[in-house]
């Protein structure tokens, strides 16, 4: 694995070191896991707050936050977290070996005779690139990776094994796709002959006149998928093609595992959508909006930029810009919280109010 | 791509042509991603509203709806839709080239010498076909798709990418499988050696007596899957064997992206299980139900034929045919509307009715 | 396939048989699927209540609760299940053929010279096993699985189709990973610069100052995942690896499809987690703790040891040990049944709520 000395990697965190800056750092860990640095180094300890510090070993090197005192707990060495996750951001990623993909290109994967593939471009066994692809330069596409026809990558895509890409997708640079990501699958989206059952109801808001047997009818996804720069979609995780036009997802979003974005959808940029979330067709979410794990948006919606959704709440109508909601239906952060509390103390109303009555009825009984 | 005439496309669409019949469309778009039409065709617009034409060029065609006038607009020529939504289906499925499965068996495919694959089937790179596979004809199937010893498809099944088929299961003709999807992996069922938490709970409605540490026992899954024709199942969506007797899907049913489908499931005819929707296992749904993204279905309840149930709604017990369904635990939507009108006016409630107490308190201290 | 006598079979069911017990079992159905045994034997009728039994057909043999009578249905031969869930354990397991795996390791397997593998492995078409890999004996590794470098599993493993385990896991004996599971992705866990709008929304409960645009930095997973014996995970889930440490799922514990388990998680022993259950990262989940289907468990939370969550309830604070939760946010299953009690009364206290003010107001003006 790679190894540097504390001072280049306090250097390129952008922090400060402390102590030892020679001695060599092979990876992080957390301190219960870490011992006194050996002569060809050690594992950095992680200990950016005072209670994680508690299980230090001596002789050993540690991330601290400011203000702690490295000779306090006996280290040889240590760097200082300004912003300690952000500075996680930078150990990890000196640290990471990334996915099994080996460099060059393996001779079972299927590779399209018209189909590009940038330089310095890893390619698993078993992968499948179709024809008039076109990826990127220093591409690491996994194992049993399929890439559909005309599909275009940017640089430095990351296809961990098993994700799937259809035909006539674009993505920028940097795409990563964890396990079993899919993008690209058709549309959900049918009709039939005569008005069903849930235009009905949209319409008429839940009466019913006599129901009739009828079947459905695919509409077809001409649309593909077009994707920004820096853009994550996690494991399993799927992405739909349009229908006419392109499903759209802004360059910096982050997509969790298990995610579902519907036909038609466009996020914004540097969005993050946490895991089992559900974006239904052609809804409309802005930038820099965070849906917490479980939320649910409603097809044909408007979510505005910098909206946050807290976990599992459920976004039936439009959302303005900047609000913080929660709840099913999803109401105002602050609304849903005197909503819970009022909720809590139903029951005891309940009493209350029978128990008034019953005093009311007595004092009218009186006058 | 395929190419036919205004005048054709009219004919196959069962639609009403004006214009120039004989110009050649190659495509269909929104009104912005359109222009005039030139010598060797071009793409349609589509405008099936008055407010989607206000982008029309001058010289272009389109889809319109009945009584928008062409001439209006500049049009070269025109269709005009009387339910746009269905015609959609009828214009998407001219124009959709399909998922990237060349023609023919790929030499890198494995097929066990007892599978039959009917005529005309395309099978991609790296698929595996078990032992006594039967599979109709005019099959496409994707790269990496996995189907187990003993399964029988239908004609006509389009299986994208990493599609996958356990053993055992049964499907009729056209049954599209989007990637990733996966049939007839095990139930979900396990036993304790004695009454586990949950028997209890279930039997004593929330009272514990006394924890015991238990180990589950696996229930396996002899039961297959049994797929009516013209099914359709999402990307990443999962559907479980049965333990004894197969779970059933009904003809014409679609089924959206990480649906979960439980072990021993029966579902009707005719139903859309929107995506993230969960029915556990020994549940059983009617025909032509309506199941919105992330609804939840109890174990071993049913649910009537033409049920709706709105986003979310979670079933915990039986539904009645063709009710409409909303909230967390589901009752009747107009229910559901009036409790959480009342739900959001319960902070309001509170004030008054501690307000009235006082008031109440008042006039009895004077009485 | 496998065929026992009754005898035999009621021997390893530990129960006790009835009648002919020489007569030859090939499987077991429902009642109504079964019929008269023939010369060759025949399908064991399961009958473990009484409404189960009314379709037996005389001739038949049948599994029965204790205390029914197997002469009065005319059988030829009977098992008494005393407890009929666990009896279903030992007979599934008996007649199971289990996936499509053929014996030895087929030739397009690509298998890093430097993995090994245990005595007795099946190893499907078109895996991929990398460097270092450790797989114990008799695996049972399915088509198109990959497994990272480095990574370690104990004996019998079964790995469905498509099944994906990326590089440093280590999974004790009897894995079982249904099509399409993955584990080993990488965490969802990301930072801006500066504080971010979840931070601020943590920190304030609510308010925000003004928004800044900012992009998210990655923090790379340098943990793996650590899971104990005896542990299966459904068909499309996924289990993220940990930051620093790994993310751990203890001995005994069932996944079920489509559940997401975030970085940093630690879950106990024998627990059962239902089918699109998400558990986000950092939290710590007890011993035998039941999260029923769509659960969702915010992250850096607790739950204690023998909690059971019912259907869809949503845990945002700690749970001590051995409590029942529902509901969202789930409370004590009691406190949610009474607070649903007074929902569905809601509209009608709000009508008695503002009689009583009428009729206090006209109080106070007689007063």
């Amino acid at each position: 694995m790679k190894s540097v000395t504390v001072g280049e990697l306090a250097h390129s965190l952008e922090a400060r070191g402390w102590g030892d800056l020679s001695l060599r750092v092979t990876g992080a860990a957390e301190p219960a896991a870490t011992g006194p640095v050996g002569p060809e180094g050690g594992v950095m300890a992680l200990a950016m707050a005072p209670k994680y510090a508690e299980t230090l070993k001596p002789g050993s090197m540690a991330i601290l936050a400011e203000g702690m005192d490295p000779e306090a707990y006996g280290l040889k060495a240590a760097i200082f977290a300004p912003r300690p996750r952000l500075l996680m951001a930078g150990l990890t990623r000196s640290f990471d070996p990334g996915p099994d993909i080996p460099e060059g290109v393996h001779p079972t994967a299927v590779i399209d005779p018209t189909a590009q593939i940038g330089e310095g471009a890893a390619i698993a066994p078993f992968a499948v690139i179709g024809a008039g692809v076109r990826i990127g330069a220093q591409a690491r596409i996994g194992a049993h990776v399929s890439i559909g026809r005309g599909t275009v990558l940017g640089e430095g895509a990351v296809l961990h094994a098993g994700a799937r890409i259809a035909h006539g997708v674009r993505a920028g640079d940097r795409l990563i796709l964890q396990q079993g990501a899919s993008i690209g699958g058709d549309g959900f989206s049918f009709v039939t002959p005569e008005e069903s059952g849930i235009e009905e109801i949209r319409r008429t808001l839940g009466t019913r006149a006599d129901i009739k047997a009828q079947h459905w009818t695919r509409i077809h996804s001409l649309g593909g998928v077009e994707i920004g720069d820096d853009v994550e979609v996690g494991s399993n995780a799927t992405i739909d093609r349009g229908t006419i036009r392109a499903t759209r997802i802004g360059s910096g979003t982050k997509i969790d595992n298990l995610v579902m974005i519907g036909h038609n959808v466009v996020i914004g940029e540097d969005c993050l959508l946490c895991s089992q979330v559900g974006v239904a067709g052609s809804a409309k979410i802005g930038n820099r909006v965070v849906l917490a794990g479980k939320v649910g948006v409603n097809d044909n919606i408007e979510v505005g930029d910098d909206v946050i959704a807290g976990g599992a709440a459920k976004l039936f109508t439009r959302v303005p810009a900047g609000r913080v909601v929660l709840g099913n239906p999803a109401v105002k952060m602050e609304t849903q919280l005197e909503i819970q509390k009022a909720i809590r103390r139903l029951p005891r109303f309940a009493q209350q109010l029978a128990k008034l009555q019953e005093t009311v009825t007595r004092l009218l009984e009186k006058g």
